[in-house]
């Protein structure tokens, strides 16, 4: 395959042990509970196992990183809301009031938003990461969504916010996003990273009529006609987006650090697709949380054989799912390191 | 209907006012965010707003109640294990080192064990309600489990547990259990309570070989062929078991003082039908937590048309599925309460 865009600087990432899996499934058959009896939980315990090796997983202090970008893919009607409810929410985020913020307190979970490609000025904010790239991506329906700079930088950005909380002492990141129209860009990367035909992976977004839906239809088919890239740098540059490109970036630099990334619904997972045909490496570091009513959502998981935790009919985004995911990877984590053994319990050693 | 037993007395329980759903469905779609798109969520915060009516639904301050008690039914050998596991595992509780500490200190929930009927002597331990109605139930096989007296004792010891710990603040109760044998007496209260044929109630519980599981059927065959009572606390008094009486009592309680109760899994269900058959206003109040994998777990949940939240693979019991569904209870709580209005939002309000 030959690429228009080149290929990104990316810090390296290392798959995980898997010889580790045999030892960790003992280990966790020896506690005092039947074998098997916690199911997906045992699944998940082995995972951060092999994913924290040779530490033991932690799992306490946790950060939503929510990436923010607007969509030139919007001046062709693809949303039925305006490109300007990215920075409202982006400010109602910084208000502590949007549904993510509501969520994360309720989990205990802490919040950065990172402005990556809003198309408006926000105010400085103790919560707010201002790290704009450009005011938002060129309309993909005519032109490629960023530059090969861009989503570079993009890319670069998110992979060094992971890197930098990780290595403050954050042990979860989880990733989720604000951006009118970005079900569009997910759609298009959906289409050509799983690979999968076009019309399967369009949905209905945060909403849309028959007459919206059939613009979306027509929009993203004239992108899709305009490039045949299959690279997925190249895929990423362009159809976008920049707060698509933080979150792939976000991905491995999680990934590169050896810690868990919960990964939310439909655009999340087309960012976490994008970093795995990156790096496939990464993928052994994904933690899918939940199962979107998007339409094309369970696509892409079929692409990436991942089966999300939760299955809430939810379609918000906002990271709002992955967080409702941190409490099941923290009881997964203190499965591992907090319960006896069963020969503790039958000695009477407790 | 006759009964053998009487009907013990019961706090009041007051169904939820459903004219509320469609106020409080509107109030959620006003929010800041698009219609519907929280899914399960949703449903569950209308819940909670008809519970805690005409207040604002609280979901911090959690309990997990977990009720341990003996059955007689261990002598005919259907369980793998001896009965004393269970006060083994309640040490282990005591100790802060069973899988339900460790789940609940993950997602901020504190831990209440009732010995409402271990067949051996405990120590005091601030942790532990030093409850025994009696050392194990009798072998249902042979004999009733329970007299008439100690089943409403047993039940009104749950209730009044749940009672206090809402008067003293406690916003969510979550019920769970151990009890070597309790998948049996639960197979038994599902037969008579659903009603459904026995067979199909009956699973491997903490897991069996094909010779133990014949020895459940046969068991259970006989305790069933001993009584044909089908009124609630009938079938309740002649199968047990003393810890699903508790939780029984529990549920009704926690549903008299208008709270929510976090159903765990099948034996934890079989409770919560027995409360239902006993007092049918209090589904209301019931949210079930997730989906076992134990056989009969389905078809209780039928019965009841529940849905539960999780659906994990989980089959241990001890209130581990209840803890891991309080996050999605103080989430959906929040949605009501901490939510911008999309009015709001857009008005520049925020």
């Amino acid at each position: 395959m030959t690429s228009l865009y080149g290929m990104p600087s990316l810090p390296p990432v290392r798959p995980v042990d898997r010889t580790l899996e045999s030892v960790l499934r003992a280990r966790i058959d020896g506690k005092a509970k039947p074998p098997g009896s916690l199911g997906r939980i045992e699944d998940l315990a082995i995972r951060l196992g092999m994913i924290w090796h040779p530490a033991e997983p932690r799992a306490g202090k946790s950060v939503l990183l929510v990436f923010a970008g607007d969509h030139g893919l919007t001046q062709e009607g693809v949303s039925q809301y305006p490109s300007e409810v990215t920075a409202a929410m982006v400010r109602t985020f910084l208000a502590g009031r949007a549904t993510a913020n509501a969520f994360a307190a309720a989990v205990g979970v802490d919040i950065r938003v990172v402005d990556i490609g809003v198309a408006a000025d926000l105010p400085d904010h103790r919560d707010l990461v201002a790290a704009k790239i450009r005011r938002g991506t060129g309309n993909a329906a005519r032109e490629p969504a960023m530059s090969a700079a861009e989503a570079g930088a993009a890319l670069k950005r998110g992979g060094d916010l992971a890197i930098e909380a990780i290595r403050g002492g954050t042990e979860i990141i989880a990733i989720g996003e604000m951006g009118i129209g970005n079900t569009a860009s997910a759609a298009l990367l959906l289409h050509r990273l799983a690979p999968a035909a076009l019309d399967v992976c369009i949905g209905l977004g945060a909403g849309q009529d028959d007459a919206g839906l059939a613009r979306k239809r027509a929009a993203l088919e004239r992108a899709a006609s305009r490039s045949d890239v299959t690279a997925p740098f190249d895929v990423l540059c362009e159809f976008g987006g920049l707060e698509i490109a933080g979150m792939a970036g976000a991905v491995i630099g999680a990934a590169s650090e050896h810690r868990p990334v919960i990964i939310d619904g439909f655009i999340s997972s087309a960012a976490a697709l994008t970093a795995i045909r990156l790096c496939p490496a990464a993928r052994d570091y994904c933690i899918f949380a939940h199962r979107s009513s998007e339409r094309g959502h369970a696509i892409l998981l079929d692409a990436l054989e991942a089966m999300p935790l939760l299955d809430l009919s939810l379609r918000l985004g906002e990271g709002t799912g992955a967080v409702l995911a941190v409490p099941l990877v923290r009881a997964a984590a203190r499965l591992l390191t907090d319960v006896a053994t069963l020969d503790d319990v039958l000695s009477g050693q407790i």
